[in-house]
C-alpha cells in the first residue's frame, strides 16, 4: 500500500496515513495541488505555520516507466503567494517511491529555525536535529549527509539561501555521486522548507519491502518499451543528447526570443560563444570528467545532461542548461561560458533559482550598480547571498525585490516571478502561458517554443489556444511523474498515457479521462489561486513589454487580457494533444 | 467655478476642466476614489504610466471653516497596492483652494526620471525642470524652492527617498516659514511622486481672482463659529493643544497597547520619558523655539503641533507626535525625547514616513543587526536612505519588505503597510480597521482609541460595528476636508455637516446624504481594491498576532475573519455617529 508521510515540524510528531480511495488516482502536481487546496488557507502567510511542504511521487513513480524518477515538490509559493509545483530529478524521487510513499508532507514551523534533518528508512522516519549542517551548501551538505548516512541516500536539501528564507532559493536534489546538483528550483520552495527548519530529507530505500502491484505488467512493459522506441527514434532525443538543452539557443537567438541584457533584446551579439554546439565543442575539446548525454533520473533514455568541465578538465558545473545560459549569460550580458558555468554553480551551492537569479542581476546591471558583461562582479554577487550580505540578500529574494529596492522600473516578473528563457514578446504563446499558468511566469507549465513552426509566434492567433492546450499535457505530465521531454511520442500517440495508467493501475481510462486530469489540475490549482488573490485577474505581462519594441523583431507584447482570461473558456480540441 | 487640473508628465502638457455635474459633490477622499475607480486600471504597475498622482482639496476647502486646510493626496498605492487617500496641513491646501483649483491630477511617467517642477499661479501653470533640486532634502528642496518662487509658495514636495521610489517614502508639505514638515505619509504617495519625475508643486495664490459663491454665507460662517465653540469647550482640545497628539502616550501605555520593541510588548517600561507630558516639560524648561500650541493648517483653532527644541533651544523638529515617538520610540525601544526627535527629524529630511520606517527599524532591531534601544544605529540607518546605500533602501521601502530581506517572520503590517500606533490585540476594533479599511493598516481610517471608554478593548462585541462607524466619519471628514480631531463636535451634533455643506453648496443634504457621502467613498475604494486584489479577502492580522501573547494584557488577536468580513453589511445605526 501507499503511504503519506506527514511530519509536524513543531510537535516533530510524524504519521502516516495509508492512500486510499480518491486520492489513489491523485499523484505528482494533482496531489499538490488537492493537499494545498483542501488543508492550506489560501490567504496564509506562505512561510507561517499553516503553508504545508510537499514531496509528491508521480503516478507512476513506482514503475520502470522512463524518467519517472521526476518528483513534483510543492507549497503556496513564498514568490508568487500562489500554488507552486516545481519538479526535479535525482535519486530521491525514485527511492521514495521503493519505499511505497507517495508523498512527505511538511507542516507547521517550528518555535525556533534550526537545522533539521528528516531521515526516511524502510524501519523508521525520524527528525533529526544536525547543527554542523548550518549554513552548510549543498555540496558540503551532501557529504556531510553522506558520511553520516551513507552514500546511496537519496536527499533533498536547501543552501544557505533558504535557511535565511530568500524567495529566489530553490530545493536541491544533489545525485549521490555529488557530480550533478539539480533543482526544484522556482517559486521560493527552498524558502518554505528553510522557514520549517528543515535543511534535508535523506532517503534511504535499503530493506524496502514495498513491492508494487501491477494491474497488467505485461501492458506497461510494452507501452514503456514503445515509448522509448519512439524517444530514441526522435531526433530531438539525440539532439538533447548531444548539445543539451541549450540545443535549442541557436534557435532562440535567430528567432529573437533570447533574453539579453535584462530583456532589452532579444538577440544577443555573441550568441554562437554560449550555444549548445559551443557547449558541447568544449566537453569534446576539454575532456577530464566533461561530458555531454549524461542523465539525471535513473532510466531515463534522453539523457539531457552533461557534466561541464573547466580548463583544466575538472568539474565546473553540472549539468549547464538552456535556462541558466539564457537567464545568467546573454540577460547580463555575459559570453563566455566559462563564467556562466562558475555563476551556475555558485547558484547550485548557496541553493538559488539560477533563471530568478540571472533575472535579479540582469536588474542590477540596469539599475547601474554593476555593467552589463561584468562577469566577475555577479560572481562575488552569488557568493554574497550565501553569506547573507545585504546586496546578496536583496538579490536571492528575487528580481522582483531587487527592482524595487534598486528603483528599478524594467523588470521581468509576472507574478513577482522572473520570466524564463523565452522573451514574451517575440513568443507571444508563452506570454499567453506565464500570466494564465496558476504558476506565474513558468516555461515549463506550457511552452510554446514547440510550436514556433506551426503558429507565428509574433502573431495573436491560436496562441492562446496553443497555451490550454500545452498547460493541459504539461499538468497531466507532471500528475504522471514524467519528464516534460518524453511529449512528443505521446503527443503522436496519445492513448500510450491511457495504456500507462491502465497497466498501472487498471483502470479502465480513455483518453479522455487523461485530459481530465490536467483540467483538473489547472481547475484545482486556479481554485486555490483565486482564494489567494494571485489571479490573472490581478497580474499581466510587465508594462515595459507592453511598450517597448524588442529588437531584432520589434514586437511589443500584445495579446489583449480578456483574450487571455478566456483561456479557460475554449473547448479543447479533440484532435489535438 | 472650480478646475482641476491635469499634467502629463510624459507630453508635459497640462489642461485644465471646469468642475461640474456629479463631480461638483466630489472633494477629497472621494474625488480621489473616483478618478481611481474611472481612470486608473486597478491592476496597473504602481509606479508605471496608467497610475495618477491626486492632490484634491476637500468639499469646504474654498471655506473659512476651521482646519480645511487639509488636502487629500493620493493614487493608486505603491505600498498596499491598493487605493491611497493620504491628508496633510501646510499652507498648500488653502492656496489652492484660493485659486480655484479642487485636484491636481499627475498622470503618466517621463521616459527618464528628472526633477521637475510644476508651478501653479494664478495666471499660468507650468511644469519646469530644476534639476538643482536633485536628491535634496526636504528642507534644502524648500530653501530653493523660496529662492526661486519668494517666500509665501506652499509647497508639496518629495525627499530624496521619493526620488528612488523607495514605497516608504510620503510627500510632504513643509511650512513656508520653514519651522513645520508635515507629510501625506502613508502608503508610498512619494514613490509615486518621484516615478513621475515630479520632486516638487509650487502654489502661489498671488493674484487670484477666483472667489467663491457661497449659498448660505450666513448659515456657513454660524456653523463654523459654532463647531469652533464647541471645539473650544471640549477638554480634548486643551489637552492637545498642551501636550500635542501624544497627550495619549501616558493612556495607551496602561492600557497595554503601545508598539513596544517590535509588537512584542504592549507597555514601555520608559513609557513616561516619552510622554505627551515629558514633551511638554522639555518644550517649557528648554525655551528657545520651542512651543506647545502651534497649529499646521491656517484657521486651525485646535492647534495640536508643536516645536521641539534641542537642547540648546533651537529647533529639533516640528512637530513630534504620538505615531512617531510610538513607532521610533517604543517600538525601536528608544527612550530619550531627543533621539526621538532627531529620528523624525531624519525621517522628514530624507522624505519618509515614520510610521513605516519605525516598524521597518523594530523589524531591523529584530533581526539581530542591531539591538533594541541603539538609537546612534537608527539615526546612521535614516541617513543611509538618503544617501541609497543598501540597508537604507531596504529600510526606506518598508517593514514588509524589510522583514523579507532580513529573514524575520514577525513583521507588523497588514496589506504590506506597517501597524501605527496601537497594537490591534490590545485594541481590537484597530485591528477591524486595519483589516478591513481599504487603506490598510491606517489608525487614520476609523480609530477605535476613543471608544476605550465604552467598549472593552480587548473584547469582541462592538468592535464590528464601531470600526464601521468610525470608518464612515473618517471618509466624511476626509471628504469634507477637515481634519479628524474635529470630530467630537459633529459626534454630538451630526447636522452640522449638513448645515456647513448646505451653506456652503445649497444641496438641501440631510443627514442620510452627508452618512451616504461616507458609504460612497467606501464602496468607491473597495469597488478599485476588488479589483487591484487588494481587498479583505486577502489579508488579515499578521500571523504572530493571532498567536503570540502581548504583555501585559496577554492578549491575542481573535475577532474571527469571517466577522470582520461581514462588515459592510452592518446596518448602520441611525441614533449614533
Amino acid at each position: 500500500m501507499k503511504r503519506i508521510i506527514y511530519v509536524n515540524t513543531r510537535t516533530r510528531k510524524i504519521v502516516q496515513e495509508q492512500v486510499n480511495g480518491e486520492m489513489e488516482s491523485w499523484g505528482g502536481r494533482l496531489l499538490i495541488a488537492k493537499i494545498l487546496l483542501n488543508g492550506v488557507p489560501a490567504t496564509c502567510e506562505p512561510l507561517g505555520r499553516h503553508n504545508k511542504l510537499i514531496f509528491a511521487g508521480g503516478l507512476l513513480s513506482d514503475t520502470n516507466v522512463t524518467t519517472t524518477g521526476q518528483i513534483s515538490v510543492g507549497g503556496k509559493s513564498p514568490l508568487t503567494g500562489g500554488v507552486k509545483e516545481s519538479n526535479t530529478g535525482g535519486q530521491a524521487g525514485k527511492k521514495l517511491a521503493r519505499l511505497g510513499i507517495r508523498a512527505i508532507v511538511i507542516e507547521d514551523i517550528p518555535l525556533k529555525l534550526g537545522t533539521n534533518v528528516l531521515i526516511v528508512q524502510s524501519k523508521k522516519i525520524n527528525l533529526e536535529t544536525f547543527p554542523e549542517l548550518n549554513r552548510k551548501t549543498v555540496s558540503e551538505t551532501m557529504k556531510l549527509l553522506q558520511d553520516r548516512y551513507g552514500k546511496e541516500i537519496g536527499v533533498f536539501c536547501i543552501g544557505p539561501a533558504g535557511e535565511m528564507l530568500m524567495y529566489g532559493a530553490g530545493i536541491a536534489s544533489p545525485d549521490n555521486k555529488i557530480m550533478q546538483i539539480r533543482y526544484a528550483a522556482r517559486g521560493g520552495l527552498g524558502a518554505l522548507m528553510g522557514s520549517k527548519g528543515l535543511k534535508a530529507i535523506v532517503i534511504d530505500d535499503t530493506g524496502s519491502d514495498y513491492r508494487p502491484q501491477y494491474h497488467d505488467k505485461k501492458l506497461l512493459t510494452e507501452t514503456n518499451k514503445e515509448l522509448i522506441e519512439a524517444l530514441m527514434n526522435d531526433p530531438k532525443t539525440e539532439n538533447r543528447h548531444v548539445y543539451g538543452t541549450s540545443a535549442i539557443l541557436a534557435l532562440a537567438n535567430t528567432v529573437g526570443l533570447l533574453p539579453t541584457r535584462n530583456f532589452s533584446s532579444g538577440q544577443f551579439e555573441k550568441a554562437d560563444k554560449i550555444s549548445g554546439e559551443q557547449v558541447r565543442k568544449i566537453i569534446k575539446t576539454r575532456g577530464g570528467v566533461g561530458r555531454s548525454g549524461t542523465s539525471y533520473v535513473p532510466g531515463c533514455v534522453i539523457q539531457c545532461c552533461n557534466v561541464f568541465p573547466d580548463k583544466s578538465g575538472r568539474k565546473a558545473v553540472a549539468s549547464i542548461q538552456y535556462e541558466t545560459i539564457a537567464l545568467l549569460g546573454s540577460n547580463c550580458g555575459i559570453s563566455n561560458l566559462d563564467d556562466i558555468a562558475e555563476l551556475n554553480h555558485l547558484c547550485n551551492e548557496v541553493g538559488v533559482d539560477t533563471i530568478e537569479t540571472g533575472a535579479a542581476i540582469g536588474v542590477v546591471m540596469e539599475s547601474g550598480m554593476f555593467k552589463f558583461g561584468d562577469a566577475d562582479s555577479a560572481k562575488s554577487l552569488i557568493k554574497s547571498i550565501g553569506d547573507g550580505a545585504l546586496l546578496g540578500r536583496i538579490v536571492g529574494n528575487g528580481a522582483y525585490i531587487t527592482g524595487r529596492i534598486l528603483g528599478v522600473r524594467r523588470v521581468p516578473v509576472i507574478k513577482k516571478q522572473a520570466i524564463p528563457g523565452y522573451d514574451p514578446r517575440a513568443l507571444k504563446g508563452n506570454g499567453v502561458t506565464y500570466v494564465t499558468s496558476p504558476m506565474g511566469a513558468d516555461h515549463t507549465a506550457g511552452n510554446a517554443f514547440e510550436t514556433l513552426k506551426t503558429t507565428d509566434p509574433l502573431g495573436i492567433d491560436e496562441q492562446v489556444e496553443n497555451s490550454r492546450r500545452l498547460q493541459i499535457r504539461a499538468a497531466i505530465l507532471d500528475t504522471l511523474g514524467l519528464c516534460l521531454f518524453v511529449r512528443p511520442p505521446f503527443v503522436k500517440k496519445p492513448d500510450m498515457f491511457v495504456s500507462l495508467l491502465n497497466g498501472r493501475f487498471g483502470w479502465d481510462y480513455t483518453l479522455e479521462n487523461v485530459i481530465n486530469i490536467g483540467i483538473e489540475v489547472l481547475d484545482t490549482e486556479r481554485a486555490f489561486n483565486q482564494g489567494a488573490g494571485v489571479s490573472e485577474n490581478f497580474y499581466s505581462i510587465p508594462e515595459f513589454m507592453q511598450n517597448e519594441a524588442l529588437p531584432p523583431t520589434n514586437a511589443i507584447y500584445n495579446i489583449p487580457l480578456q483574450k487571455m482570461k478566456n483561456i479557460w473558456d475554449i473547448k479543447p480540441s479533440k484532435d489535438r494533444f
